[in-house]
């Protein structure tokens, strides 16, 4: 049994990504781990731009996690250098030596200083990264980067991936224009806290550090902390916002214009979210749970993950199955308050059970198209209070025990 | 893919079990659910039982759970039921008269009041149960009912159990002799929280209710609640512990008799427990997690839960795949303190990885034959404090999936 090389729940094609002023990129093939592709992607950005942050919240975190997160705080980025096939994570000194020197070559090549060089990298865990294999292509990169590169970009960070994810918005000001252009990598070990694999995302705006990483952090909210595809999260998940301001945009706090930015973001950083799931390792299913009623949206967002992240309710969407007792099981287990006879639960709009049983109006055949297709909803009301939670996944599929019994990532 | 009948993991035989004065069992078939098997349990206590009780913590508990706590905290249990294939949860008002209506039919038959009946029912949640079916062998279960009928017993309670699980112990106190006989079952859904599936106790020996339900709580906390199939807890977990007092040995809080009585039913506990994982769903392999050098136990605990509830350490496992990358991962996602460079892996008790790399002396040949061995052992000592805990679990294979596409529990 060989899992689908494309997810069938793929986008059909590439997003169109506008150039972005004051980010360049270039990609190239170390061979690495992969074969006939590229696995490195270099970012440089403009004198002028800030860096967000957000990391992964593992205490077993990447040394790529440990060294960037340093120069964000330090508001120094210049450039990024992004690595696939090895995360060079639980790696020790030897793997922190590797990182310094790939860093090193890259800050003689471009003349900047190692203060400002960035790195990502996800793979493997536990096996020492070969540095020489990257410093041989860093003048090659330097010299090749370009402002349109989004589509080789994409595909140079992938690892189990099976396409390449991308995302872009453009906001009118008036006469003028920001752009926003974004992508991401991820497919298993996705539980993102704080951050999610990896998502990289740029603006021509001109956005001060504070604002900047304010609506990075509620928009990751409401987009990467709201997925999960294992309940694995990661020692490398990261997701960085870049604002390069060549657009001569400024967007102030609390302004009309910082509510416009946010929403594009918002959509920019949900749709990458929702591509992650569905390039879930094995899914055939996009999974969406709707949690209302609770006593607040954290209690929501807890019973949301019980439901998104039970087995038992994935396997049973997997088969087509609608096992609705299996929903009631999670909301039971997640420790949340919730009252068995008040809540409601619905699958594909369809109410399947109340009053602590299953609806009277409400047959299997109600519902038999919605489970065949390739889009769940489920909606459970608890009807306490009015916290409310959204969490997207994906479906669990023999690939998914197909691809990870064998990967070694 | 067809998975095994019967798991790669149980035991060769069942256990030699002696009767145990002061209850009695008998079984029979309904036709509710399972075809040409006993599906249906009696056990009579003696007029002199204590019973101790745990119960799932589930928000969304079956009515079994809820009637059955109820004489257990008011002491009056004398006759219990067992169905399998129903677990009659979140089946409201219906599902609470055909609990009311068999146990009444069954009140009449015994002569005993309705007071002391308890049920416990596990299998499909939300289809109302049925008490006809189950009323109609109530008279020829009440009359043909003995003590030493542990096989049927246990084996009439499995839902996809592949295996009947029981176990037993035989303490001497002078020329006295008490016995423990113990039944149980579960393969799905196991994620207990104070109680598991089902499991049923009994002893002869005398021993007062708080003592009785403080040697449960205690022997429960290093047993049942210490293993995981797949994270998912059930609205029907429940474990009695029964001590009918027939043997005359009474065990007296803080004494001698009582140290040797709970040691042995730890035992008991742990051995079903252990079974329970042999027989989960998919399972190939039984993997014992230790984590040590935590802050406390609790925190070493959540570690180890973290590790073996991980979809992609279960997996590794499965592909006998010695990626000790994943449990690095799994040690960081579980929120806990742990140092980075401090923590040390083993893996059949070869050292894998210190001082935040892979360890020197370690390649994977050396522990290949563990790997494909049917025992795993994973031990993490986080080198902080004292903390320790052990949990045990299976790995997750492509028979979990289909076992879980398929079947409606």
């Amino acid at each position: 049994m060989t899992p689908p090389k494309i997810s069938p729940l793929a986008p059909d094609t590439f997003p169109e990504i506008p150039p972005i002023s004051g980010v360049w990129m270039a990609t190239s093939a170390t061979g690495m781990k992969y074969k006939d592709r590229d696995d490195l992607l270099l970012m440089v950005f403009s004198p002028e731009t800030i860096i967000a942050g957000l990391f992964t919240k593992s205490a077993t975190a990447a040394v790529s996690i440990l060294l960037t997160k340093k120069v964000i705080e330090n508001n120094q980025g210049r450039c990024l250098l992004v690595n696939a096939g090895n995360a060079n994570a639980f790696t020790g000194a030897k793997g922190n030596a590797s990182a310094q020197s790939a860093l090193s070559a890259l800050s003689t090549i471009s003349g900047l200083p190692l203060n400002t060089m960035m790195m990502a990298s996800t793979g493997v865990i536990g096996e020492p990264l070969n540095a020489d294999l990257i410093c041989a292509h860093l003048e090659t990169l330097w010299n090749s980067k370009g402002t349109a590169n989004w589509h080789p970009a994409a595909s140079a960070i992938k690892t189990t991936d099976t396409f390449a994810k991308a995302s872009s918005q453009t906001i009118k000001y008036g006469d003028k224009t920001v752009h926003i252009g974004a992508i991401a990598k991820g497919s298993g070990m996705i539980a993102p806290d704080m951050a999610t694999m990896l998502g990289f995302i740029v603006t021509d705006a001109k956005i001060e550090k504070a604002l900047l990483q304010e609506m990075l952090f509620e928009t990751n909210n409401n987009s990467f902390n709201a997925i999960t595809v294992d309940s694995d999260t990661s020692t490398s998940d990261m997701v960085l916002l870049a604002a390069t301001g060549a657009s001569k945009v400024t967007i102030q706090p609390d302004s009309e214009n910082a509510h416009k930015f946010k929403s594009a973001l918002q959509q920019v950083m949900t749709d990458l979210a929702h591509q992650i799931v569905k390039d879930g390792e094995g899914a055939s299913k996009f999974i969406t749970v709707n949690v209302s009623g609770a006593i607040s949206d954290a209690s929501a967002h807890i019973i949301a993950k019980s439901i998104a992240n039970s087995p038992l309710v994935k396997t049973a969407i997997a088969g087509e199955d609608a096992n609705w007792g299996r929903i009631v099981m999670a909301v039971g287990k997640a420790g949340q308050p919730a009252l068995r006879d008040k809540l409601t639960i619905r699958i594909g709009g369809v109410l399947v059970a109340e009053n602590g049983q299953k609806a009277d109006s409400y047959t299997e055949s109600l519902i038999d198209n919605h489970m065949k297709s390739e889009d769940i909803l489920i909606e459970v009301d608890l009807q306490i209070q009015d916290g409310v939670a959204t969490v997207w996944t994906c479906d669990l599929t023999h690939d998914y025990i197909t691809i990870n019994a064998d990967y070694r990532s």
